[in-house]
């Protein structure tokens, strides 16, 4: 299969610098892509032109219009048909390119990806998926925050489509997937992630079904994806993030304080400059929104080149792992004859 | 007032050794101090008896009959009348003891303590608070997982509670409280948590109502008080507990890899022996049942003498600063002129 990357050149906060550099990282590491570049061509090509390995792969379709950081959802959806964004999603719609990669406003760009990609067949919902560092290598959480109130129906589907989503990015054949809860036990939780359970427990998914995880399993790895509803991942997500980031301050802060922890650092610091790299939020950059017919990968806003080339390589993993037809034949499975996944929750 | 703490030395994993241990450790510290203790007396005693001080002040009540960790809530109440727990928490039922601090099942212990000591007028129903460390100094987060599923009212009388919590156990004159949730406007977010933050911009709390706050700032410690439903808050305070695990045992391994980062160790040991004890669990030990007529703390069931203390620490702060009388304060400032919480939530 040939991949197309649609890219919107002019979202993030160093638009559209980050994101030819970024490119440029990501032809050399899968020079089969071929890249569409969406935005301002007079402040495109002058960086593009530099790079004339780049140049050969990457095409430029100029738009004036942009979406704003702080444009709402619905402003976008209605006035943005010219906007960068817009148009790089478009050109998945028309088959013209296989995966975008936005940098620019979440809201907007998960309006737009929805509104002109639709849902695949048998999800109701689409949902933010994104991968972290674990003791155990690398799992993934959904949903981030696209649905803040969700049924059972929904986190199974979102099972489906993490499940898939390891396979396809993180390389696991048969992932394990369990859902988020505040005990392990089975009367544990509300109703939704009860009933979700019950559903996953009694369907012969290409996936193992671990059951229910709590907060802490989270960074442990216990399980390859975590399901979730948005409001809980979004919140167990920035609470995670943020707790590495008081623990490096204070890390910071004690190597700074005497000669010797200052020398200590010194000597250690290979070491640490691994656990850095372990733990490097750019090699983690990129939410994908999942469910919809077609790639789409936002990658965080304030990112640089490295951060830009890491998302680029999800949208590629998901185009080549034929993500969107695993999510159809899993969905197909739990609907055999005549069930769709939302009566088999309702049974 | 006098102070007086019921301890149930069954409960936890190394009870009553730990127990003891830890009660002799909170008698230095607040020397007028009484404590009764509940459970098997052949085993404490001889534990008891070699604390010269500690048996001036603390009195023995023996009972056979203990809370297993396993036993369910129901069961814990229907057959656990007996059980060093439950006359613990009766010993603050009767006035004699102001405050009970148990290491035992968690789920018993609330079940116990709801049925016994009852919610304070103007709750509706109790939650699980606890504090932790954080950029700025520490912070309080509620509800840890009493209650799955929140409405408004409930949250509303949660920050009435954290408040209180933080002005009597933190010492903040005056705490600043937010809400927690997927972003900080003020649409964002499910429908209880933005009517509770409607309710709580208009009313005259002794606290600053800050609005929302996102995951990423409980560890910034961005307010003093952070307010959300038991499903959230316990995954939130589990991920973050995760997190920290995650770090420190990359950072060990990173410290071993060469001799060079062994001899770094070394040398920066003392500053990083600081950070380790800025962050120890043990000093934040205590889970407090707030919203009931009595001091309630749950101490960790895996914890040690120095965590038991901690955990005895925090009902002393509580009862000193009377911390139930300020709940009931705020809960009438609110319900002012025939108003009840519910109604001024629900208009």
């Amino acid at each position: 299969m040939p991949i197309t990357i649609a890219l919107d050149a002019m979202g993030g906060d160093d638009a559209p610098l980050f994101v030819v550099n970024g490119t440029e990282i990501a032809r050399a590491r899968y020079p089969d892509a071929k890249f569409i570049m969406y935005g301002d061509e007079r402040r495109i090509f002058p960086l593009l032109s530099k790079k004339k390995k780049l140049i050969e792969c990457c095409e430029i379709r100029h738009t004036d219009a942009v979406v704003g950081p702080d444009d709402k959802p619905s402003q976008a959806l209605r006035h943005g048909q010219e906007s960068s964004m817009r148009k790089a999603i478009d050109a998945v719609a028309s088959g013209e390119a296989t995966g975008v990669v936005s940098a620019g406003n979440t809201g907007a760009l998960m309006a737009m990806a929805k509104y002109v990609l639709k849902t695949v067949k048998g999800i109701d919902r689409p949902a933010i998926a994104s991968f972290f560092p674990t003791i155990h290598g690398e799992s993934t959480m959904l949903d981030l925050g696209a649905n803040v109130e969700c049924d059972s129906n929904n986190l199974v589907q979102f099972a489906v489509m993490g499940a898939a989503f390891a396979r396809t990015v993180l390389g696991v054949e048969c992932p394990s997937v369990a859902l988020l809860n505040v005990g392990v036990e089975e009367m544990k939780g509300h109703e939704a992630v009860r009933s979700a359970a019950q559903v996953l427990h009694n369907s012969d998914f290409p996936f193992d079904f671990y059951g229910f995880v709590e907060g802490g399993d989270i960074a442990l790895g216990t399980v390859d994806v975590v399901v979730t509803d948005g409001f809980t991942g979004n919140i167990a997500l920035k609470a995670t993030e943020g707790t590495a980031q008081l623990y490096s301050r204070f890390l910071r802060a004690a190597f700074k304080r005497s000669v010797f922890s200052r020398v200590g650092y010194l000597l250690a610091k290979p070491a640490l400059d691994t656990l850095r790299h372990k733990l490097d939020p750019r090699v983690y950059n990129g939410a994908m929104f999942v469910g919809l017919n077609g790639v789409v990968v936002k990658s965080h806003g304030g990112t640089d080149a490295t951060g830009f080339a890491s998302a680029i390589g999800v949208a590629v993993d998901m185009v080549k792992g034929r993500y969107g037809d695993l999510i159809l034949e899993d969905c197909e499975r739990l609907s055999a004859p005549g069930q769709t996944l939302r009566q088999a929750a309702a049974s």
